[in-house]
């Protein structure tokens, strides 16, 4: 049985994601704030604790993609390629490292679902919309001093955050709060009722390649609304860090194991 | 940390999926076929072999869903209840015991495809359709002689099948093939590039509560479509067995570990 | 050159929407609620004033429904048949006589929005969800004392209105607001750069033939969000009136013109 | 009463189109190819007639697109400002000269679609999407020798056509088949069952402003599908032109009406 993920056959063709390494062309938004650190610590599960330094930041990241496999072939049948994504970045502690972490996060297809479910991204599908640079102005903003772009984000027909970002000057950084290696849990849940997890690690992984472009720096506006099943207003705005646009090219390809967890009782 | 899947956070309510049991009210509508058997042993992988008898069965299923968890909350906000799904099942055989088997799935919201994560349904997105019965017939069947009931499958921008299904009298069952517990896998690769499989099990999982209505069966006529992502079309129809039209209310509540598998070399 | 609508070929097979009559069957979710009268007011366009009695009633419908032209052929292609719509009725008066008339309404396919334009209603899209009655209780409420229906409008990305109807008896009626013949007018803007429409006209429609089963009432929760590019929110809920529920079938087919209209300055 | 289109209201703000001029920015990926000229007098209707020279000539256009009012607040809210199109356009000739004329097109938002049916372009939803350009290669080509494209086009759940653009050499032209002012109907059928059209009109209109990158040309492969309800595999590829890429801003201010045409019987 061939395929990296499900549903896997005699040809592999019909996996939902193929085996890595994979590749990414796209824009990041970036917004980075302080919240309540006692909020970040309630998604922090043991081992992990907070950050020392700066433990209350968050990065609010929005990601226009385009993704595709060392075949490069669904960069040619592009609804397989192309992706919207928002997602929330906090930074934690383990074993003496600092490790960046994502707590919430939406995409728009389900390749994407499915990538996020093997690196350990607690993805569901949203509507995420950012405003794209283009060389024509007549209803673009360019990269650069004055620049405006808008970016929303909605779940369940329910708008959850919105952001506006005026690019003022060129930036040695695109933020601090998404820098690190990611540490992110993966967790099968039992089959039987009631069981503990049947599977749970704890697992580092990062960028294989990275190319970045310039990256701006600028002032936010940053809104996020309550919805019942979301708890990303629980990370209240109490002071806007910043905010980031850079273009950049991403290859993935695996990370490792920092620790086997124990079942939950 | 609360919360069933992920994310997990201190009050679980943003999990993407709510602890079972899971409730389910719908509309089933199956086509029953016979394609070459060779083509559903490549979809079987080891420990499972062909059934015994009829080995080449396929059911082609559409469903069109309301489901809630134990709350019952997500009726009234019905874009979290209502979904629509088709899926193929075959049958095989374990430890001298047949068993239904989900091969390839669709659906067409998030917690859906979490779920099928869990109970080790393949789950793609998809766009699913199929003809509602209405009590007025201005623009609808009813469940009885002579209703035309139509429904079709795409994903990726492309159709993958259609099916008419004309309902000709009642019938003791609602087919065969999908009659027997499911036996899945449930597999989580390895998160280091080129690493086996983390977790493999094959599990058996069924209904805890079953009401169903009256089955109808009927005449079927129904085209698969190829797609480079796809497979559904290579289970050939070779010929078709029937159709059925059924209305049931069902309640999951978990499964049992058949067997923990070998990771792959 | 043949086709209702656009585009027009030599077969006519392409057209948006097929000619009249148009078939529907469908479920009425209904809420009827009390607002400022100056509020309708401010919708009604000369030559159309305000009812005379109870002039500040407002009806929020929401329908599910499937349709289908003659040929009936939609209705096997269930993605060109069935779709979601929520609508604002107020009444008015003209000529001495009374008038339902839709001021906003969203719907989810194309065809609807093309049949909205033929029939003077206002179609934006949206998203739009209400529970479903099935027969099995299992994850559905049934139409009965107690029975429970949610309701939700979307556009934009943002939630417009939310609607939590509790049935508790057969009602003589399904509420009154939605219950006269439709005012609307039809306006095709000039196409010079601030030109005055190029077509105006008031006119009148009504179902050509209607069949409803048993009308119930019950309370009703209701909630309207303000967005930057919808206007429900100022029609303020100042007294529920009821909620209702009912299953209907309608034919569609024509209307007549009211009064040819001056262009606007 | 305010607004541009309706919905019409005391403030004007929920109208869904704003006045013009209507400002693009975009990407355009064009396929140029000849069809039997007789197909595309099938989509001339009098008083129009086929173009002098190269008449079976057929162009496919997908533009991915960015779109604002003068206010440009919609780029900050890019649910209402980002859209995808495809669009089929052929000449025609009327009173001595050569226009365009888009016969078919496919967008996927609704202020899209109202804006057609201003400007009389046939617009329905479909789904299109057009491989992007981005700085970074990872997963993009870049606007240069040796790029490659991909479009498709799908509307119904049915894919209708693709398209492979690999780019050879700068262009002096983005094809000539959309370079004329188009002449398109406006046509608004009679409100009355069975009645002729209520306004119908020839229109001419083009851009009030244009803007244009470095056209590329390169080498086309191209396939059109069948459906029920589309008649685009009707103008089938005989001879393939040729493909280019052009990046463009465009400001829409209005057109001019042609001719007041009669009524059809």
């Amino acid at each position: 049985m061939r395929g990296f993920f499900f549903p896997r056959t005699a040809t592999g063709s019909s996996s939902l994601i193929p085996n890595p390494p994979w590749y990414y062309s796209g824009d990041l938004l970036t917004v980075e704030y302080r919240t309540d650190p006692a909020r970040v610590a309630e998604l922090l599960p043991e081992p992990l604790s907070l950050a020392a330094e700066d433990p209350g930041a968050v990065a609010l990241i929005w990601a226009d993609w385009q993704s595709c496999s060392g075949s490069r072939e669904e960069l040619l049948d592009p609804v397989r390629s192309q992706y919207r994504e928002a997602f929330v970045v906090v930074r934690c502690r383990f074993e003496g490292r600092t490790y960046s972490r994502c707590v919430f996060i939406w995409v728009d297809k389900d390749f994407a679902v499915a990538r996020g479910i093997h690196q350990g991204y607690p993805k569901k599908l949203g509507s995420m919309w950012q405003t794209r640079p283009h060389p024509f102005a007549q209803a673009a903003p360019q990269i650069g001093p004055g620049g405006v772009f808008g970016a929303t984000l909605a779940a369940g027909d329910r708008r959850l955050a919105e952001a506006v970002l005026t690019l003022r000057a060129e930036s040695a950084t695109n933020g601090f709060v998404n820098g690190h290696p990611m540490a992110h849990h993966r967790v099968y849940p039992g089959i039987e009722a009631g069981a503990p997890d049947a599977f749970a690690e704890l697992i580092s992984s990062g960028a294989a390649e990275f190319s970045g472009g310039q990256a701006w720096r600028g002032d936010v506006d940053l809104k996020l609304y309550e919805s019942p099943t979301e708890e990303l207003a629980r990370l209240e705005v109490h002071e806007v860090i910043g905010g980031y646009y850079r273009q950049v090219g991403v290859v993935w390809n695996g990370g490792t194991t920092l620790a086997r967890l124990e079942e939950k009782a």
